[in-house]
C-alpha cells in the first residue's frame, strides 16, 4: 500500500555550474541560465510504501508526512533563491533532478525507514521528475 | 499495456475504532474523528494491465470498467456515510488505505483475472493512496 | 482590479428541511438527503475588488485574506458535519447556495468594506456556485 | 531518476476495423465507431529513466524531448484524422492502446537508447493508457 | 446567486465555409481546416443566475441542469462529427464561438426563463469562449 | 461573446520598494521580499469580448492572440527576473496586481481596440488577480 502527500513551494533558481563561465552556462542551459534567476511554483508529491498498521488503518499518519515536508522542504526552499540561499545548491546545479535528489535525501532522513520512499517533483505543469533512491 | 478509468464519489466518514472511546479516537485521529462525521469527494483511478486484444485493439473496453466501478463502488459508497451505511466499514476504520483495500477487493472480484489490477484513491487533492493487491 | 485567494475544507452534510419528514426530504433531495450524511471537499475562492494601494502594490495582502478564511470558514466548517456541528445550518438547508450565502456574510463582516466581495464555491468538480451579495 | 515532458494534440478518430462492416464495428465499438468520426484533445506524458549526467545535472535536456515529441507526434497527429490522414492507422484500429503503441515506437527510435521509455496517454480526463514497451 | 454544472463531450470538426474552396478555407483557418477533420474533448460549463428558492435552498436543482445538458448537448454532439452529423452546423462554421451560440440557444429553450443563462466552452485547456446571449 | 487564450511563463521576483530599506520591505512583504528573490510559474488568461465575425465565425483568431502573448509577455518576462531584467518593474513593485496592470497595457496596445480586454493572472494555484482596465 502506497500513500502520498502533496505540497508546493516557490523558489528562484538558475541552471549554472560555478566552474563554467556565464557564456558556457548559457550555451548549455539556454534561458534557464539567465544570470538574474527565474523561478517556479514547485509541486512535490511524497509517496511512502508499506503495510497498513492494523491498529490505526494508516500506513502512516499523513499529518506526520505534512510536518516533515514543512520542516525539511518548505522551510528550507520556499520563497528562497536555491542558488544563493540554499547551501545544498552552492556547488550543485539546481536542476529538477538535483532538487529531487536533495529533497529525497532530506526526507529519507526524517521518515520511518521501514517505508519505501518515492518522490515526484513538478517544475512546471509540463515538466516532472521522479526519484526513488538508488 | 495499462489502461485506466477515473470516477468520483462523495461520502461522509469518521476515522474511528469502535473498540476505542471517543477520547481515544480523538487523540489518535484528531479532527478526522469528529463524532458527527465529515466528508470528501473521493477520486478513484482503476488501472488494468495486460496485452492488447488484437481483435479489438483494447486491453479491455473501458465501458466495462466504467460499469463495474458504478455497480461495485459508486452505487455502494456514493452519497453514503461509510461508517453507518456501509457494512464493509462497520468494523473497519474507513481510512483512505482501508477504503482502497475494500474497493480493490470489490473490483478484483468483477474484473477479468488475467488483467493485473491497481487502484489510486484521492481523498483530497493533497492526499492519495495506491494499492495493487498483496 | 480583483484579487482572489483559494482554500479548501472537508465537511459532511445532508440536504434536509427539519420541518419535513425524511420521506419528503428524500423525494425532493434524492440521495443528497441520505439521513446518515455524505460529504465533500469544498473549494472556496474569495474575490475582492478595489484599487491598488500605491504604497504596497497590493489591493490587499492576500495573507490577510488567507487568515480571515482560516478563522471564519476553515475553523468553523472544516472536518465538521454542517447540519449537526454548525449552528448556521441548524435551521437552514446546507445546499451549496446556502453555504455560499452564509460564508459570504461571515467573510463580509471581517474584510475591508471598501473592497467588493464575490465568492465561488465548488461542491464537486462539476458543481459550483457564485455569490456577490445582494 | 525519471523525468517527463507533457504535450497535447487534437485529432479525430473512429474505432474501426476495415475488415468488418459498419454494423459489426458499431456493435463492438458503439458510438466510438460513428462513421463520420469524433475527436479528442489527447494529452501525452513521455517518461525517461536513467542516471543524472554529472556534467549537466540532467537525465536529459527536456528541450530535446520536447523537440522529439513535436517532430514525431505533434507534427504527425495534431489536427489530423488518425484513420484517414495517418498511414500508421490505415490498417490499425486507433484505440488509445494502439496510439500509445505507435507513439512509443516512434519516440523510442529517436530518444537515447540508454534511457528507459514509458508513456502515458489520456484520451479524456477519465481514460488513460500507459505503455513501457514489451 | 449563480450556480453552474460542468459536462464534457467529444466531437470531430473542421473549420470550414461551404461557400469557400478547400484552399480558401486552408488559408484562413490553417490546420484547423484539415479536410479529414480533427477533434476535441469539449468542456461545457452552464451558469444560471437567480434567487434562491426559500423552499429548497436551490436556485435550481442541478440534477435538472444535468439532464438538460445531456438531452440538448451530449446526446446531440457527443461522439459526433459536428460538420457532417449535426444539421446545426451544415451551414455554420463550427468555431468554438458558434458552438457556444448554438448550445446557448438549445439550452435557453429548455431552462427556466427567470434564470439568466451564461455558458463557458473550453475547446482545449488553453482556448475558451463565454456567451451570455445578446 | 468572450474568447480566451491561456499561456504560462516562469519568472523570479521580489516584493520590494526601492525607496525602502530591506528591513522595511521585509516588515511589509515578509518572505516575499527575500533579497535573493523567489519565483513562480505564472498562468495568464487573456479574454477578449466582441461580436462574432460572420465571415469567419471567430471573435478573433486565437492564433493571433497567442502570437501577441508570446511577443508582448512571454518574450519579455519568461525566464526573467522581473525586478532586475524588466525595466517595467525597475520602479514598480512586481506584485501580481502590478504585473497584471503592466501586462494589460502591453496587450491592450497590440490587440484590436474594438474588443474589450480582461486578463486573469495566477501567481500560484491559490492566488489570482483579474484586471479589465479602468
Amino acid at each position: 500500500m502506497k500513500v502520498s502527500r502533496r505540497a508546493t513551494f516557490n523558489a528562484a533558481h538558475r541552471l549554472f555550474r560555478s566552474d563554467w563561465t556565464d557564456e558556457q552556462n548559457s550555451q548549455v542551459f539556454g534561458k534557464c541560465s539567465n544570470p538574474n534567476y527565474h523561478g517556479h511554483n514547485y509541486v512535490l508529491e511524497v509517496w511512502l510504501e508499506g503495510d497498513i498498521n492494523p491498529e490505526t488503518g494508516y500506513v502512516i499518519d499523513l499529518k506526520t508526512v505534512k510536518d516533515v515536508i514543512n520542516s525539511e522542504i518548505s522551510d528550507r526552499f520556499d520563497h528562497r533563491n536555491l542558488n544563493l540561499d540554499c547551501p545544498e545548491f552552492a556547488e550543485l546545479n539546481p536542476t529538477a533532478e538535483n532538487i529531487a535528489l536533495v529533497s529525497w535525501n532530506l526526507l529519507r532522513a526524517k521518515l520511518p525507514m521501514h517505508l519505501a520512499l518515492t518522490i515526484k517533483l513538478w517544475e512546471t505543469e509540463n515538466n516532472c521528475v521522479e526519484y526513488a533512491g538508488n
